[in-house]
């Protein structure tokens, strides 16, 4: 490494720059770097010239730094071999993204599979718009949406979960996600606290990480969140707003009772922060349990309701969208217009038309047909495999199980076997914001999985369980 | 007001969100907060208080301090009104999503009409996809896209600017915004310099400044960016990376020059940061003249090359694409992921089997043809102004005209006459990063307008420049 103090380039950056290239190009054999002290010393330049570059590669993502221990490089993975996927293939299998391995059975992933898609309606709702609207179906609609689909949610809103809202207070966006990053961009400072459940959605503590939040997790409980840790976290971190799933919550599936509900409302009201209500799963209910979702009860817009239609729709429809409190509406409104103008208007007049038919309600009625069985076939089958200490809280909707391991089954070890006999499961730990608490689960999805392939799946995982299991030790882990 | 001293709510969020409620209720007739030793006596309180609870309403945008004289309240609109689109009307107005007025010729904005979507092909590709791909067109696709489609766009890219990128180098988003939004939450960390040409697009510094960065603009000359300047900032700012637009940029209309090309792509290897290239219209060139894309020159991974098909194609399929360096394709993909999961999968089909089928070629021959002909209508009417001391460089492309109004007429005077006489332009002020140089312009958009509205617009402008201005004073105008 060499320095040159003649450059308009201050030092600290040319260091930075230096060891960058290093660990770009894999030249580093040490995983640790050389402290502080010695690397000044060895240039022959400032101790603080060292710390600011140290500092720029570890705000970079470059390194870490372990107190009292010293610098670390962060393992890089060579882009040529798309190994970006390896880091993330967890999130990946369970969004749908990734294909599972060949003749494994997919108990990871929550994605719909393609046969429950309605084609052959959505395809006469896209003709019937290209027919009727022409050119003009593919200028941009207004920036929060196209006004008959915001109207036709509205109608949907009320009709499906008894709650009002002006086709006004609605902005369509392209997914869920992007529902949540919009909400990020709008709320977040650098700095600010958040809470969410523990364990949440992982790619909800992405878009919230990016943005600088400080993200500090409340466990979740059979009933919804713990009511009284969050009261103190809420006092401690006077929080911008609360992340939480009240109907089958992911990885959970646990659904909030009445009463959280209501004493969520009654914090958010009091502390005045935000509760951000995401909605994936609520049309998927096999009971005749109240699923009412909390925005329905809340009176003083302190609830920002996000809706995915990918999971009870079709993921390739890229149609959620968010309910806006007038405090914020136009600041929402505007960072949509930043982050990519307007969703397409074409699958907005297209998803408009599809509700305006009719066509909803024989479609979820279709899934809920579908899913219930293989429900039920799951369940009964996993009854069978609580004599080896496993348990489970019965969701009785949603698309998975939570299923509790006993002690000395180890998450990660039944994941790594499960792979190794072609069964694709997920490991509870994926899901929580650190590991200091109970997280010894897996989630079994029953979505994306034929009634023969439920049957073999539990057999294998059955067969696993009676024998006790070898310790894997350092096997690799496409971990999140 | 009145505080909880008793509250666990610390004293200064509990002065916050006092004058917020009173800001948003409209309850504040001063235009000035109270000074911070009045109003920490008059509560009883710390001055400390005081500075915080300002600091954060700061923060929060609804005030604004003044050095030396105090902390003043925004103006805040009533969103019941939806008067967020005044604000951000010329933005809007400009990218076509809010509909200028009735009865007004539409020279402001840039966007297509539908007259020219090639809706008929369009539509073949997109009911083939649903018979070759059924329910498959709406699973996820890849989080950079649909393979096909990214192998379509390379060769687009091969044939269409000579230049070879992989496929695995490309990520398809949704539309060119998106782009720009990616690349800002990849790139950019709070409190990063980035240099953008002056004037530029305001979308992007819209996405970039959300993202904590500060912005400085370089002037733009009629063959470029200053390089001198440039230089110069680079070398004090050492920027994260520079935004430019290398053909017909927004507004100017300039291209750049093969030497500044070079020269930019020297500064870059030079002092390590990225230049984005945003190119929107580079296909509709009406000369001979070199418009390759300053990515093709790139041989070492510099330049991130977004393009739009928003334009030169169709605003609403929203498709778009970035070009991938090595170093941070991983970073890139993940963002995208956070951000909406991936584009529909279902739009990249159809743009894919369109742009297979061969239709491209014809459609943007027609576009080109149709557009030169209004350009050069425009040129030959607006030639004739000239005598009122207007002036302009034909960029012989593109979709604008940017106008140097001569020092007696300003810009905004002018848009406001316009205005009045059913003419719509943009003054050139709103492009600018600041108001200190030289910025009496306005842009005229020949996109949206027929033969006879040209006529017809360019004869209503010359009445106004026959004629001294008025001083319009006070007069609203719907600032960006």
């Amino acid at each position: 490494m060499s320095l040159n103090k003649d450059s308009n380039i201050p030092l600290y950056i040319q260091v930075y720059e230096s060891i960058k290239s290093l660990i770009l190009e894999n030249e580093l054999k040490e995983e640790k770097l050389p402290s502080i002290r010695a690397l000044s010393k060895y240039l022959g330049v400032n101790n603080v010239t060292i710390v600011n570059a140290y500092k720029l590669l570890e705000q970079e993502d470059y390194v870490y730094s372990v107190k009292g221990s010293g610098t670390y490089i962060k393992k890089i993975h060579n882009p040529e071999e798309l190994s970006y996927l390896e880091e993330g293939h967890m999130e990946l299998m369970v969004s749908g993204i990734l294909p599972i391995p060949k003749d494994s059975i997919n108990f990871a992933s929550i994605s719909p599979t393609a046969d429950l898609f309605p084609i052959e309606e959505f395809k006469k709702s896209l003709v019937k718009v290209l027919d009727r609207d022409g050119g003009q179906a593919f200028l941009y609609p207004e920036i929060n949406g196209y006004e008959p689909l915001r109207e036709s949610i509205s109608k949907f809103l009320f009709l499906n979960y008894d709650f009002k809202i002006d086709k006004e207070q609605i902005l369509i966006t392209s997914g869920g996600q992007q529902g949540l990053d919009i909400i990020a961009k709008t709320l977040i400072n650098h700095g600010d606290h958040i809470l969410v459940e523990n364990p949440t959605y992982s790619g909800a503590m992405a878009a919230f990480s990016s943005r600088g939040a400080n993200i500090i997790g409340v466990p979740m409980k059979e009933d919804g969140i713990d009511i009284r840790l969050l009261k103190s976290f809420v006092r401690k971190y006077h929080p911008k707003f609360i992340y939480i799933m009240t109907n089958y919550q992911s990885p959970t599936t646990y659904s909030y009772s009445h009463e959280k509900k209501k004493a969520i409302l009654e914090l958010a009201n009091e502390y005045n922060f935000y509760v951000i209500e995401d909605d994936f799963l609520t049309d998927l209910s096999f009971g005749n349990k109240d699923k009412t979702p909390l925005k329905s009860m809340d009176t003083k817009d302190k609830v920002i309701f996000i809706k995915s239609f990918s999971k009870i729709f079709m993921p390739g429809v890229r149609i959620g969208f968010v309910t806006l409190p007038n405090n914020i509406l136009r600041d929402i409104i505007k960072a949509k217009h930043t982050t990519d103008i307007t969703s397409s208007g074409f699958l907005q007049r297209a998803f408009d038309e599809y509700l305006r038919t009719g066509y909803w309600k024989k479609h979820i009625e279709r899934v809920n047909r579908v899913y219930k069985q293989k429900y039920d076939l799951i369940t009964k089958e996993l009854d069978r495999l609580k004599v080896y200490g496993i348990d489970y809280i019965p969701p009785n909707g949603g698309l998975c199980i939570w299923v509790k391991l006993p002690k000395e089954i180890d998450s990660i070890e039944l994941y790594n076997e499960c792979r190794e006999n072609n069964l694709s499961i997920v490991p509870g730990k994926v899901f929580f914001t650190d590991h200091s608490i109970d997280s010894n689960y897996i989630r079994l999805s029953f979505g994306a999985v034929s009634s023969d392939e439920i049957v073999n799946g539990i057999n294998i995982l059955e067969s696993i369980l009676m024998n006790p299991l070898k310790n894997k030790g350092n096997e690799y882990l496409p971990f999140i």
